[in-house]
């Protein structure tokens, strides 16, 4: 299965990929050239593909339009999807922006990726000079930049070479997934002769970066408490759920986030009781549980201390800021005995991490893990990729054909 | 929190146990001295907790009334459970009786986890030479040895130091958890002097025996499939489903299934795609998913190849021999792309890094982990102990009350 195929659309430099999902990544970076003057290398596209949140109060309600609109996160109806989430929209966004303002008048996610993004490729170009300079960039699923807008800046800013860098650590089809249909649909838009190579890290659920950055600001959160109690802190991973029909078609997502919080704790020697739970479940239909604030109200009397930590999302929005903050902490007879940990945000061990995620990713030579095509194969969307290959490495459809036929 | 205390129930010796989740085993072990003859050293007992399995078909009955009397696993009703256990028990017993006959006539799980515990022993024996000899039990929740059995065996053998060692690698209430609240009752009942020191394993969903066994025996599974194919092969880890019930109540099960499976598949270098899913779910209220069989329908026509690991437990048992391999492989029209994975049983890798986890939890003076309190805090059970260091150390009622006023 792993013969090497020509890949006739690429015509300026003869490139060879496998059908797999690996290639010549450093192959491809060294050869390409510059369509710009000064023949200077090309950027190497860092991507930081995220759900996003409106910056400003004024963008909620194209947010949640965007939002509602994403039959992969919210399969409301193949045919009737967009019309339904203008209503919807409609309907949540004054309650909505009421949460924004509170919280400061905006999410504070694009502000974060960017810098997290500008400061891996700073980071990058001194580690990984042969495929410098690097160059960061974010497309956001929900709010700006979305991904048309990056794309373009792409194609502006003369990229060859782009890493679909997803920052949500656990692989869910609802979000990841989500982000890669939309590149694909932005590729046969903006870039159907495919001047882009792409490659993906799609899921990093016990990279280095994420759990030595969890347990420092855990231990630091742990501080806060009083000497006496500090053992005994009970630590409430809280995860954003999925709703049961989605964790049944076998999306990976629970799995990884239980991989992740595991990871975390044997850092931290296993030091506090701890337990996973699950927020910010919407609707009648059943989620996966269990629920972060039933979990907290439960606990609450009975614990010495309870500490939030985010584990599913690396940067704040309002799910931490609004939702834990606000809505289950501050809202707590508790609240004395409650605190949150800081979200990753601008963590130092965290952005050294990534550059070293990134700089494994590019000397890997591998286009996506080898679980991306199950995952698309078991996820369910109104328009789905066929194959990770179309997208990522194999840009031709004839082979992905061919490859099916041997 | 960790001061402390004199024990004063043993009167023999003067041990001091924290009232935490550690204690000076080494001392105890060292100190006790043996009732019988030549003053050698009672034995350490090694108790092998599992929910067993009917050796004979004849046993099924008494294995179902077993099972379904068991309110922690199956909660029906706090005054009736027994007979209505009664009941369904006489109603299931000729269907199940069929498939133990089709797998033999009966559960090898005896067999297997009397030979586990027997190596083990002989291994410790030559390697903590401190706590030896060690003397292997197995104690059942649902068929012989059950639990009251083992324990007066384990006083007519002058056991003064027993390790309840969960088979159960993840931890569930409704599994563990039960075993644990049944050896309180027998404790109670049978032992209420306390002249057994008991501590706990009471998950261990990463420890190498684990982690290191399975990815051999899936690299053996794997060498199975002819060599074109077997990188694309599907590995489905399969474990016993939860009711959702039980899952949003925070049972720890989930996350620590989901740990092991990373873990497996890290050892493995990622080398096939993957999924966790769940079987065994019965009834018609939720239970977790994605459903085994229902994964596998739909794969099996698309993929190269399934290969299905039993990953929650370590013996074969009806789950696998007859539900995994009779109701699922060979009953698919795709039986030819489909194999299981032998389960761990008499693996010499497996044995042998239990032999060392039993080794490190003796050396570490742990009584049991820093989550079980937690565990049966979050639990609902009909009849249960209210704190872990009730069974395990702290022996005496009084001194919990004392650690609580503190």
């Amino acid at each position: 299965m792993m013969k090497r195929v020509m890949l006739p659309t690429c015509k300026r430099t003869k490139r060879y990929l496998f059908t797999t999902n690996t290639v010549d990544i450093a192959h491809v970076s060294n050869t390409a050239k510059s369509p710009s003057i000064n023949n200077t290398k090309p950027p190497t596209a860092v991507v930081f593909m995220n759900m996003g949140g409106p910056s400003t109060v004024d963008e909620t309600n194209d947010f949640l339009y965007q939002l509602f609109s994403d039959n992969d996160l919210i399969p409301i109806s193949k045919k009737y999807q967009h019309i339904i989430a203008k209503y919807i929209a409609k309907f949540r966004t004054s309650s909505i922006e009421e949460q924004y303002k509170v919280i400061g008048g905006g999410s504070p996610i694009r502000k974060w990726s960017e810098y997290q993004a500008s400061e891996v490729c700073k980071i990058l170009d001194k580690t990984r000079p042969l495929t410098a300079p690097h160059k960061p960039y974010v497309a956001f699923r929900y709010a700006k930049p979305l991904t048309d807008e990056t794309y373009k800046q792409l194609l502006k800013d003369g990229v060859k070479r782009a890493i679909a860098f997803s920052q949500y650590p656990q692989f869910s089809y609802s979000t990841t997934g989500s982000s890669i249909n939309e590149l694909w649909r932005q590729i046969k838009k903006l870039d159907p002769n495919r001047s882009v190579i792409w490659s993906c890290i799609d899921r990093w659920p016990t990279h280095h970066s994420l759990i030595k950055a969890f347990a420092s600001n855990i231990k630091g959160a742990l501080s806060e408490f009083s000497e006496d109690v500090r053992s005994n802190v009970t630590l409430l991973f809280s995860a954003h759920s999925l709703p049961m029909d989605v964790v049944n078609t076998g999306d990976a997502y629970p799995a990884e986030v239980g991989a992740t919080v595991y990871a975390v704790m044997k850092e931290l020697n296993f030091s506090n009781p701890y337990r996973l739970v699950w927020q910010s479940q919407v609707g009648p239909k059943p989620w996966l549980g269990a629920q972060t604030l039933e979990i907290s109200k439960f606990l609450g009397p009975k614990s010495h201390g309870l500490l939030f930590i985010p584990i599913a999302f690396t940067s704040d929005h309002i799910e931490t800021l609004f939702e834990i903050d606000k809505g289950i902490i501050e809202a707590s007879p508790h609240k004395h005995k409650f605190k949150r940990c800081p979200s990753l945000n601008g963590s130092d061990i965290f952005i050294k991490g990534l550059a070293d995620l990134v700089k494994e990713h590019l000397d890997s030579n591998t286009l996506y893990s080898k679980q991306l095509p199950l995952d698309f194969v078991l996820g369910k969307s109104n328009d789905p990729i066929t194959h990770p290959s179309e997208v990522f490495g194999d840009h031709s459809k004839n082979l992905i054909k061919e490859e099916e036929k041997n």
